[in-house]
């Protein structure tokens, strides 16, 4: 291929490990890019604590209409000790997602077999969880009154519609009529959240009659966790709500091969805005700055972001590289920067 | 011991397996009550799907006025596919739990080496977690608009008190100062939730400076379940929120020898009501009436109902006999009365 297309990308490498692990992943990125004739302009955003201590900002609206303008946003990680917790996640991290419309976010879970599990038998691992993105628990639509007295009370409102459960429940079957067991599983708490679990229960009820060759199945969340520890070879599709959605895949990342090698993608299905690419982890400051950090999740972050700008062989030379380092692990400490380059070679051929 | 004290027991066995097991479950209480000079009246109250379908009742006033006249309740397991979802969990069980002011929901957690678990190397597992039981998403301050049109709209709303969470706040650095690694860790969810996760975290900074010997410690709920597979013996006392808590404690029970062992108990530590006892596991309707339910986690909330009575030797005899019982399983069926039996004859000594 030698398109010479250009793409731009918005890289937010934030806070603890998060720049660490970007480098990473924008090396490989360049170079398979070099190799699949496309060229990655970057345009860095300082975001994060350092900039919050300096500034006071979060995301101020003119960053947040520039990075718009991009084709894809690469980000590392967000969230500080030093900062109030909440202040970074909801200020900049979570207000992309939403403004954005980032309504699918996108993690696979795949057992790497000489990556090992902490699961004594886990079986073939390999299925996708179709979080939602843009409502539920996350809308940040609580208060609080009469804080720090004994009066206090504080609210979380959930908000769920039948517009956004309908699209993501959409993408995620049309994700499992992709794949070869065509299966999906809803994972919501509908015994106890009725009117939210319903909501979800009847979109995916109708959605299915679409879908005549999707078997379909329901867990409540937390016999979704049970089975994610004793047979997660079980699952294909899991399509879940934000706060559901953020803890299994954190917990399926636990069990395949660790949160290292855990990516994520934000995806804005009808590309009105761009779609943003990350680690599940968070940013680890108590090894950040330390070379200490696995960089995998990040560049297969990347993977993802090509395959969704269309680079169909670049994403695939990145997965390849990534399964061919993964399998030659030793168990041996490297550097972030070594573990980057390893697979920045690999994924030149 | 030659008390002869009468305890009245209200009994709910429920759906599914329910009955099952809450039958083992009094057999192994009345053979433990004739040797500690104890008698345990039991009215058995016939609530769950069964009576929804006769009478569209779940829990009339009268009947749980009659239960609130009672020293404790024995719970078998709620919730039947053939009744609507949440409406037997929602009109019965949480109704007991919210009108009895249960506010400790309190799931005990211990690898027994002989049962094994999933995890390869779990370590030595021992922990509690203090789940709160009264408010938070399990409130009920829900509604939907326009229900089956594309304009519906969903909401759940998580209500937290300082009340609510200073209370079980304090019960959870109680018995954390009773064991001997004196360590609490608060699990929410505070980068996102911050409305309700300040309150908690605001409320367990105060309380510890009450505790100087506990060692206080935060997780978020997505890294609280890796933590939950990859090391869970830094366990020891966790507090956390209704939902959170009905999450990983599914999850604790699995990594710790299955659901078949997890007991619980739904306290309210003022004694206004009655506490109520039941297993983890839900009402498994797909092994129902067949004596294959393993009624170990039933038999383990009674001996949590007997420590609440104050009857000490009568719960730490139930409890040795369980893991005797557990120490020599070979792995052969056994059918729910044969494992009640056994346990039965070895808590007589
Ligand atoms: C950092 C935090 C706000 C975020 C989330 O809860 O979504 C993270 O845990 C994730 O899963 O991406
Ligand atoms: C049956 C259901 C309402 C209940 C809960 O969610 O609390 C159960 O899962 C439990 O953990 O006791």
């Amino acid at each position: 291929m030698s398109t010479n297309k250009t793409f731009t990308l918005a890289v937010v490498p934030g806070d603890g490990i998060g720049p660490e692990v970007t480098t990473e992943a924008l090396k490989v990125l360049d170079a398979v890019a070099a190799q699949h004739g496309v060229t990655f302009e970057r345009t860095e955003y300082d975001l994060g604590a350092r900039r919050w201590h300096a500034t006071g900002e979060t995301l101020p609206d003119a960053e947040l209409e520039s990075i718009r303008g991009h084709d894809a946003i690469l980000l590392g990680a967000i969230g500080d000790p030093t900062v109030p917790s909440g202040t970074l996640e909801r200020g900049l991290l979570l207000k992309l997602r939403f403004t954005l419309d980032h309504y699918v976010n996108l993690r696979p879970s795949k057992i790497y077999p000489s990556v090992g599990s902490p699961l004594a038998n886990p079986g073939e691992v390999d299925f996708v969880v179709v979080r939602e993105g843009t409502e539920g628990p996350y809308v940040g639509n609580g208060g609080a009154l009469r804080v720090g007295t004994p009066a206090e009370i504080a609210t979380e409102v959930s908000v769920n519609t039948a517009y956004g459960v309908e699209r993501v429940v959409r993408d995620a079957f049309a994700r499992a009529q992709a794949r070869p067991r065509k299966k999906l599983t809803l994972v919501h708490k509908n015994n106890v959240l009725v009117y939210a679990g319903h909501l979800w229960k009847r979109t995916v009820d109708a959605v299915a009659k679409e879908f005549p060759e999707i078997t379909v199945d329901y867990l409540h969340v937390d016999a979704a966790t049970i089975f994610l520890v004793t047979d997660p070879a079980r699952f294909d599709v899991i399509v879940t709500d934000n706060l559901f959605g953020d803890i299994i895949t954190d917990l399926a990342a636990a069990i395949s091969g660790g949160i290292g090698l855990a990516a994520s993608a934000n995806i804005n299905p009808d590309r009105t805005a761009p779609s943003m690419f990350e680690p599940v982890h968070g940013s680890a400051p108590d090894i950040a700055g330390q070379q200490k950090a696995d960089p995998t999740a990040a560049i297969l972050s990347a993977a993802l972001l090509c395959d969704h700008l269309g680079l169909t062989e670049a994403a695939a030379a990145i997965e390849a590289a990534v399964t061919a380092d993964i399998e030659e692990r030793t168990g041996a400490a490297r550097t972030t920067a070594e573990i980057g380059d390893a697979i920045a070679k690999r994924a030149l051929g």
